[in-house]
């Protein structure tokens, strides 16, 4: 439930510019918002950071990405890399900034909550005190990916006023038992590192397992059938190589207590679709086999509201949502429209 | 590639009886053997562990399980516990002992060979080395599953004199990348647990990402779907449980340096199906994602001699060898035949 690899999504540099200048007050900025945590014993106050752009006093489309995305969906003047959606979003893109806001946060944790767990309630609610703060009141459209499209659900079943229509990609009501089997064994990974003083490297351990249920099976068939190779005193197979170069970066700009927190919200999410009345778009990925095709129809069968469900044929697995930018942008296009 | 609950296999204690007594000279033994291990410099002598029991002079069925399964395929007189394959292999069951000879090794070890690593090559010189040190010269049928079918392939491919038939269930002519992966992430996580004094804790957090890989993502969903319990500082999650409790019961049972070394010869395993001309009879299951069927296809369109190909429909994944006996009997019955 993470952007696995944002600088791959990245357009060539020929080809990227940074998205032009906002209107004033816009940007990014930090708001401290009141909300009561639901693993917490008391209201608390919480810095949230958000980036807001685009076509000032337009429409605003809340985007937000997995567990490991941030608020720069897209770049800022200045910025010296791509935002992590930057092909879907931006002038003239799919989520235009010509015609809409766009709005995201980066994830809060239990330490800023003073709670002993974040749900996806609780980011849902800072989202609501936000729009609030910032004067925008209700955003016209939610798009989701992963631990952000459970968050959207949570946010339409607990503030139906504070959003239209959702666009939720490859997330659903609540996480699949396999799912939470793998994401619990990383998040022990974590803490024998931890208990160990190595926990960067099994944090970084815990990503490559993360990397495994991410992408495609018939994916890594293609990429990594090449014979191992015998140095440092053990085999060495093509595909090792991958994940620790994976399981490094990951190491470099996340945080293993954060992780944990993130990772067990996923796994503690669970929203009655029935409660959501939104109109919602549903986006799954053929070959995802962390949110099963199979949950996003029982989401969309079980969702109150009109919901169609799309399924895009793809062997880039759950990373789709990063991915398949040609056949997200016209659905994207239509959906948020 | 392990049996996973071995004891889940059992049949009731009141149908459950031991295999009867062989001749004499069968049931349980050692010979010493020599081979020139793949991996290392010179021919060595290894002690192999066999067992051969069912009916005296009758062809001779080699039956192999997976890297964590043992000798005992069926029980022996005294014996406290039922084989692995108790269900499939007895008199008058599926390879039935009233009219085979059942012979069956534990794998090596490379500290055994005195070798780096250990190769299902290795594995299958040593059975054909056992077959002419027993008098028995040629096997009427191997029945492989899982690391066994793979030690079969390689056996038929360089010993072609060694066996008549092939039974090969949930493996292939070399293992799927995505496969390796977890399997490396695995190795990794003892590695781990072996540099900090914690290999236990870790050879059971390996031994549960395994079980991630074996069973069905549908049986998962059916059985886990459960709510988490708070205890001990943190969530709980029902699939938790079960995953400790099978991490718990493979370290009793097994040795990390063992685990490591057979993990990576099924990763190190590549035969060329072209080098086969026995008569093979390939089984997949459906939900297996360890040995997609894909790769069961592909084998079975390589194979230089006669090869069909059955599906099983099952939701446990590849571990369906362990657990689909009434749809395997027959199967099995009419192949050995």
């Amino acid at each position: 439930m993470i952007c696995s690899s944002p600088l791959a999504l990245a357009p060539a540099p020929s080809t990227w510019r940074p998205a032009p200048r906002a209107e004033s007050g816009s940007g990014r900025g930090t708001r401290t918002l009141t909300i009561r945590p639901k693993y917490g014993d008391q209201a608390c106050n919480v810095e949230v950071h958000y980036l807001c752009c685009g076509a000032p006093g337009a429409p605003t489309v809340i985007v937000q990405g997995g567990i490991s995305a941030t608020r720069n969906v897209v770049a800022q003047d200045g910025d010296a890399v791509p935002g992590w959606w930057q092909s879907l979003v931006g002038d003239g893109r799919a989520v235009d900034l010509e015609r809409y806001r766009v709005l995201s946060i980066d994830w809060v944790t239990p330490q800023e909550l003073g709670a002993s767990s974040v749900s996806s309630e609780d980011q849902a609610d800072l989202l609501a005190a936000l729009l609030l703060e910032l004067g925008i009141g209700r955003a016209h459209c939610f798009v989701g990916s992963s631990y952000g499209a459970m968050v959207g659900l949570a946010l339409a079943a607990r503030h139906a006023l504070a959003v239209d229509r959702l666009v939720l990609l490859a997330g659903a009501h609540r996480a699949h038992p396999l799912a939470t089997a793998q994401r619990a064994i990383q998040r022990d990974i974590v803490r024998l590192g931890r208990a160990c003083g190595r926990v960067d490297e099994a944090l970084g351990l815990a990503r490559q397992l993360a990397m495994t249920t991410y992408r495609g099976s018939e994916e890594f068939a293609r990429r990594f059938g090449g014979a191992p190779v015998y140095h440092d005193d053990r085999f060495h197979f093509p595909v090792e190589d991958y994940l620790q170069h994976q399981g490094r970066q990951f190491v470099e700009r996340f945080d293993p207590e954060r992780f944990l927190a993130l990772s067990e919200s996923i796994d503690l999410h669970d929203v009655a679709p029935e409660r959501v009345t939104a109109t919602a778009t549903l986006v799954g990925f053929s070959s995802d086999r962390l949110v099963p095709l199979a949950d996003m129809c029982e989401l969309q069968r079980r969702l109150c509201g009109p919901a169609t469900l799309t399924v895009i044929d793809s062997p880039y697995g759950h990373d789709g949502f990063l991915k398949e930018t040609e056949q997200l942008a016209p659905l994207l296009r239509e959906a948020v429209a």
